[in-house]
């Protein structure tokens, strides 16, 4: 919807400055951040949450968002009522949740089946269970492939089960912009014939936002005979994922970004639903045992997704969690990226306009068919001018080694958020 | 204290009742559990702990914890104050906490010294990741050494280990009231010399309450070369345990029972400082890497117990745990030791009185110094009495297959409530 926008408005503002024939104040190509607010379908979903100072620019949803106001009366409720009233009977339902609020987070906005997400530990763990157990089921096959922009976590796990499984990671090293392409990862499948077990990426780049092509490398990976795995973080609650539709084989990420699930919110796995009997689980835990409560001799494990519970769940972190994830429920993925789309093309054109004549360099795709929800800004001293932006009140992230990331979360930033933050950020860059 | 008490007042009413010539009410031999709460020194903490109906009987702080105050108003001020005012600048300080919680915890109660502890994942997670440890630092050694009445998840994770590492379990088969001896430990080293990689077994028996020798169990263990790994989930808060004073290796446990932290708060680990470096974390994750935040290439541990975290930990569970453990460390181990002994003597008292003659047996062993802070009282209907007792507003556990557990929280379990349940479940045993 804003791309049309924007371009109509350079046109008709470059007509009219032509006739004047004196030099073109490049602001006036961009539109109105309140034009934009005010037309924005999700605007109303901001009140959802909890802003104790508007005044501050918080371009930082995708490494903590921010809460919902549910989540902080849910937190409080479950601590007074459940905790404190119910104690221990509490479990009766709090067994339950993990599946519970995976299957609404899988089927609301993964393109999941029922019963095929919960939600469990940290990624890191979950990541490690999900490669170990795929790294078995293909014993045979020595070669893991994985990209050296990948986010650090599944980098470092990845290098200690190759180490302690006597396997191999073939990395892949895309541009740091664009990431892995599609012909990277048949070139890399071509070149191990038979010998790849698992293929496992980032579905959206936590840098620079690209979009891996999620179905056409996961069709490459099952014509190889290797399972696949993708990390979502920077997917869920940003961009659809239809992972039935691309026949996904095992997925993680966090609930902590767009998700708004709070610091350290635990992270949810995907099994597609034939792969969850068939696969081990390496950590078989009390979670994971049919008639739990029997404490029986001998791991059996529960059929089905119950099987790759392990531990006992963080109910606090999962309530929050709920809450945050039944917001993007209830906006809509269809509609969160359409907002997430044109946040991120408002704040492309205000680098073009602002930051590219400082020195500044696009750090993301410029389709944004293939970025997600974030923009990245570089230029060599973006460490110093990240410290300064907080200073003045925006928050970014820096990313190193020469990133500003620009977090535009779709319910809870505005267009008036990007451009005040991007303006900020010109007129530091200046000095 | 207590012992003396009971001896006296049994003395006492015996000399008056044989001169009356009557015959004998056993309950005038027990003491007035209002005087017991009276003279109680840990008495004011139950203050301190949200129990919004103090007519309900609750015997099983062993399973969950009650709330403190203190631990609902820190949820309030870190979702309102520090989620959503700090944003991700709550991350400067949230960072350290799994190491300072650790402290709190080690120091103040398990006997650790300060960064041998960190709180973080699961118990489940955590005792994986040192067993796992624990057999990669004895390549050569076949055995893994542990009983049949272990926690259910230890068990079951070492049967996985076990598979994936092809080990072999030696299983000690202990009498399930009095828990693996010295003597059972030293008779299945002798039955596999040199070839013991590990020694692990719950120090408090989750069941029986029975304590394991862990001084002497260690010494043995390290005399035959086997590392040790301790699952504390049932002692810390309740007992002392003197991690450094015995030389033990590698422990874990939870922090949901007698440390109170709430619905499956995180757990923690502790490894002796000399191993911290040595032993390799299976799951290298973000959170262990040496600088963290430049994402660089190749996972390189932090020192110390830093590089024995894993992925984004929880911090609203760790929030609510830190308050709970405060408030143990605040009471003293050695005044909760005292009264835990107190009341687990009360309540043998009051079984043998009142439920032996209607068939129970003790679960549990006689000598305050080999059991932990609950008693179980068996009798085959024990499921189905466990069920009434929850109708009539006594919560103990239910115990495959024959136990009632009563769980005697030393900060929160007044005498009058052992004295209630138990007279409830001598009524509804008498049916």
């Amino acid at each position: 919807m804003f791309r049309a926008r924007v371009a109509s408005g350079r046109r008709r503002t470059r007509s009219r400055l032509a006739s004047m024939t004196v030099p073109a104040d490049p602001d006036l190509a961009l539109p109105d951040p309140a034009t934009l607010d005010s037309a924005d379908p999700l605007a109303s979903f901001r009140q959802r949450f909890v802003i104790p100072d508007p005044s501050l620019v918080y371009l930082d949803g995708n490494s903590l968002g921010r809460p919902p106001l549910r989540a902080i009366e849910r937190l409080a409720r479950v601590a007074t009522e459940e905790w404190a009233g119910e104690l221990i009977r509490g479990w009766e339902h709090w067994l339950d949740e993990p599946r519970r609020v995976g299957d609404l987070l899988g089927t609301g906005l993964l393109g999941a089946r029922p019963d095929e997400v919960a939600i469990c530990d940290s990624t890191t763990v979950d990541f490690y269970r999900l490669a170990s157990a795929a790294l078995d089921a293909r014993p045979d096959r020595r070669v893991i492939v994985t990209d050296r922009e990948n986010f650090p976590t599944d980098r470092y796990v990845l290098e200690g089960l190759a180490r302690d499984r006597d396997r191999e990671i073939a990395w892949l090293t895309p541009d740091p912009v664009d990431g892995p392409s599609v012909g990277d990862v048949a070139a890399v499948l071509a070149a191990h014939p038979g010998d790849v077990a698992l293929v496992t990426l980032t579905h959206v780049n936590y840098r620079s936002a690209a979009i891996a092509d999620l179905s056409s490398i996961t069709g490459l990976a099952h014509d190889s005979g290797a399972l696949v795995l993708w990390d979502l973080s920077h997917s869920a609650g940003a961009v659809p994922v239809d992972l039935v539709a691309n026949d996904v084989d095992l997925a993680v990420g966090c609930t902590y970004k767009y998700l708004n699930g709070g610091p350290g919110a635990p992270a949810y796995l995907y099994i597609r639903s034939d792969l969850q009997d068939a696969l081990r689980n390496p950590i078989q835990g009390w979670f994971g045992q049919a008639d739990q409560f029997e404490m029986g001799q001998g791991f059996r494990a529960m059929t089905g997704i119950g099987g790759w519970l392990t531990g006992t769940p963080g109910i606090l972190g999962l309530a929050a969690a709920e809450e945050g994830i039944r917001v993007s429920v209830e906006a809509g993925i269809e509609a969160i990226r359409a907002k997430g789309i044109a946040l991120t093309e408002y704040a492309i054109a205000l680098h073009d306009a602002w930051l590219a004549p400082l020195g500044f360099t696009l750090g993301s795709p410029r389709d944004p068919a293939r970025r997600g929800s974030h923009v990245s800004v570089r230029r060599a001293d973006a460490r110093l001018l990240t410290r300064s932006m907080i200073d003045a009140g925006v928050i970014p992230d820096f990313r190193a080694p020469d990133s500003i990331r620009l977090g535009l979360s779709p319910l809870t930033t505005s267009f008036d958020d990007v451009s005040r933050g991007i303006a900020i950020l010109r007129g530091l860059a200046r000095r």
